[in-house]
């Protein structure tokens, strides 16, 4: 934990250049090989300053991987036009990404850091499920807020694995805008749509595919 | 590459005991972690025999990623209700893991493997080309193949993080019957529906089935 009140003058800056090699790094090797001693060199800091800064590797892994962009913020006014909450999800999360390098770095470090073990993966649970899963349960139908968040969740990040960490060909290659339409409706059904008959005994199911 | 014509008598076993201890070593502490030293003696030989049978630590984390179902078999007869074939092929994909451990050791050692580094990555993504995307692309409309897999492997993917990899409270313990309904749908418009403004170009709301 930084000693914030004790912070040199451009103490922030530091950290924030602590954060952005172990971003850089743990994107392009992986959380096991990026050393404390090659982010520090990378960020061209004494390692010892990592620990007053920041702290353990755990700590690092953890505030690496804090969003550049608050999840709160992201998603105000999403559902100002509700059938297309969905699409305009996709549309705002990919325009973060593709606007800003620091924010894909760092959500590929996510993804690469979080998997890679146990130990980040819980990290990487308890993070998201304060964050970002607890502000899309603010957007989505009441019944099964939990499973409707959480499935947004595991499109999105299906979305960021295929575009993002292993580069997939057709996902990388589409435009935003393409993308956004065409998972938005699928991510408008899991936020407010009918799941299905488990969902709800009675009623309808949707059926968006063709019928033959 | 394993020495297949000399292989001494129980080879085969020999070979898969490896890859077994290789796969639940990688999901529980990572590619990286998963030294061969650990991975032999945990499988009862001589770190020399991985390399006689399987190769060095790379052509170990391709052969042990091998899925255990064959796609092609996994997906026969997958759109035999064509507006239903979303939901057919999450509830074939879940019930593969669901019902065999080994096969959901494989899956979660290859997202943590595929994702902890780039080399790893590559790995993965050829890995997917070759089966589980080729596969897929038989099943989906003509327009848009490569986009329309790589949709459906997204979600796919999703899915296993959230239930098997991160272990995500609603996804975990929602019964995978739950989870085909609630995913069939958006699989379903990612294999043959519309998938919006950007896709149409003159072809409309096209919805052609699957099948080819």
């Amino acid at each position: 934990v930084p000693a914030r009140g004790r912070r040199p003058s451009g103490g922030a800056d530091v950290r924030e250049a602590i954060l952005a090699s172990a971003r850089r790094l743990i994107s392009e090797v992986g959380f096991e090989r990026a050393s404390m001693r090659a982010i520090a060199s990378d960020a061209g800091v004494d390692p010892a300053l990592i620990y007053h800064y920041v702290g353990a590797k755990d700590d690092l892994l953890v505030a690496a991987l804090v969003p550049p962009v608050d999840p709160a913020q992201l998603l105000a006014g999403v559902d100002a036009i509700p059938d297309r909450t969905g699409e305009e999800l996709v549309r705002r999360v990919l325009n973060v990404w593709e606007s800003d390098p620091e924010a894909r770095r760092s959500i590929v470090a996510t993804m690469r850091a979080g998997l890679s073990n146990e130990r980040a993966a819980q990290a990487l649970r308890d993070a998201l499920g304060s964050t970002i899963l607890a502000a899309l349960r603010r957007v989505v139908a009441p019944d099964h807020e939990a499973l409707r968040a959480e499935l947004v969740g595991s499109q999105i990040a299906g979305l960021i694995l295929g575009r993002y960490v292993l580069g997939l060909n057709a996902l990388t290659s589409s435009p935003p805008e393409t993308l956004a339409t065409a998972l938005g409706p699928a991510v408008q059904r899991y936020l407010t749509g009918d799941l299905g008959p488990a969902d709800a005994a009675g009623s309808g199911r949707e059926v968006s595919g063709p019928g033959l």
